[in-house]
């Protein structure tokens, strides 16, 4: 590992070589059905952090796991990300009109195509992830296939979600606005950090210490959310910001006040950087990402 | 085979064993996200003709396929067909306020839970598919997987709805019709018929003839359906009917008319039959549903 390469360059690196990858997997613009296929390339090659893509590669590197069969099951998940974000952003449910500094794809587009869009990509993830290019063992395929469909589903992200669309009920219970936000974001992260360790047959021990990585990580990076909700301006995060705190949801800075949410999160990073003594110089990159993750502006 | 059974008593049958099986499935009604699996269970448990599951059953049966896992893959199936059901009947897509005699999802609950219900069964699908329970054997089961999500997505259902949204565009391009309702109808169709051969590990021969068997029982169906949709009245089919002639879409029943229409089914259930002649007997209910499915009048 060249640690002369630094953070930044490698997430670009990555984000790039997504790009790359989601540009020859989802489906050529063509035939009368060419605008479903445009809304989905303009919502999943139109950037982003590609924060889980990173975690996926970086963790997979860790057991030796081909580059090439990472990139894909990135990518697939990519794609599961990214329909969660067209469908979000509908009027029906969050009414972004941006996103990622560009109209939301119903903007863009019309809501009829934005949903076909979202659940067009959310079906290819999973054509991504059968191929045998993904894995040369069909036990290993199907097992990240199971593991994606339990962690986006109703007792995943698509369950978090629901929760959060009634966040306002969920008053002052902590355990809740925990629960709702380690199913909205928290199962793809865990997702993101575990399947390099399955495709590379890790170790036990290797696989707790980054289940326990990937859960404070998911949950520092969504307090971090509230707290940049609770004081981002719209320049900064490419998105209407501040909605959460007008609409009167629970937020992990309305339960634990300003100070507190960021006493937690550098509680949890601190945590975070634990889980990864195992692993040494090698968990670098994943290293510095949790401080990149807490300090970020958007 | 218990040749006594009527068709209708076998269709009963397998309609009633669906719904226990989907009953299972489907999470639990519980903890603040409830209203999310309340809506799943409303659509996967209200009913409908249950016909692709009946094919997988049926078609199954042929190879000796163990039953248990023919019901999984039938509920996998009927969870897909309803959640493109739940997102169709939106207000920006078709607009239909009653499905199965019932208000629709997005009436019933409301539009952001019909996203997100739809969302999750589809997910749901893959995660039924990628279980042991559904084959011992892994690469059975990813090539199923595979097979949905190529018949589900961009390039199969997804895509035909794309088309199916523009279809004032198709004009008199009986090609492109034909195409769309291939897309949007017969894939599904065909992954019904041709998945218990698969599971079964059917021999090509058996393949080739369920393949175009599929072929032609899906635009059977299809065809029936636009001659229901130019004849039919809202209390038969308990939808609302009429409104893809009044927008001035493509069908079958504009480019062929009524006539000719009728005429092309005939040919098709002609066809049909002719492709189940290898299997004898035992394709008695693959037969007889030929001419329920052309007969039917809603």
């Amino acid at each position: 590992m060249d640690l002369a390469v630094s953070l930044e360059q490698r997430l670009e690196e990555t984000a790039d070589r997504i790009t790359v990858a989601l540009d020859t997997l989802v489906p050529r613009v063509q035939g009368p059905e060419a605008r479903l296929m445009s809304a989905m390339r303009y919502a999943a090659l139109g950037g982003g952090k590609r924060l889980r893509p990173f975690l996926v590669l970086e963790t997979g590197r860790l057991f030796g796991v081909d580059e090439r069969c990472l990139l894909r099951v990135a990518a697939a998940l990519e794609c599961v990300h990214t329909y969660s974000l067209i469908h979000d952003d509908l009027p029906c449910m969050d009414d972004d009109d941006m996103r990622r500094g560009r109209p939301s794809v119903h903007i863009a587009y019309d809501e009829a195509t934005a949903i076909l869009a979202g659940d067009a990509l959310l079906t290819l993830a999973f054509e991504i992830l059968a191929d045998p290019q993904t894995h040369t063992d069909p036990s290993i395929r199907i097992q990240v296939v199971a593991r994606l469909a339990e962690a986006a589903g109703a007792r995943g992200m698509v369950g978090g979600q629901m929760m959060d669309m009634i966040a306002e009920k969920l008053g002052d219970d902590i355990a809740a606005v925990t629960r709702m936000q380690r199913l909205k974001t928290g199962m793809l992260f865990t997702f993101a950090v575990e399947v390099g360790a399955l495709m590379g047959r890790a170790s036990e021990d290797a696989r707790h210490a980054l289940s326990a990585y990937a859960h404070d990580l998911g949950l520092a990076f969504q307090i971090t959310d509230d707290i940049l909700d609770a004081e981002g301006s719209v320049e900064l995060v490419g998105k209407a910001v501040g909605k959460d705190r007008h609409k009167g949801k629970a937020s992990f800075v309305s339960l634990l006040g300003l100070a507190g949410a960021k006493q937690r999160v550098k509680l949890l990073a601190d945590q975070a950087h634990a889980h990864l003594a195992l692993f040494g110089a090698r968990a670098h990159y994943l290293n510095t990402i949790i401080d990149t993750i807490i300090e970020r502006k958007s």
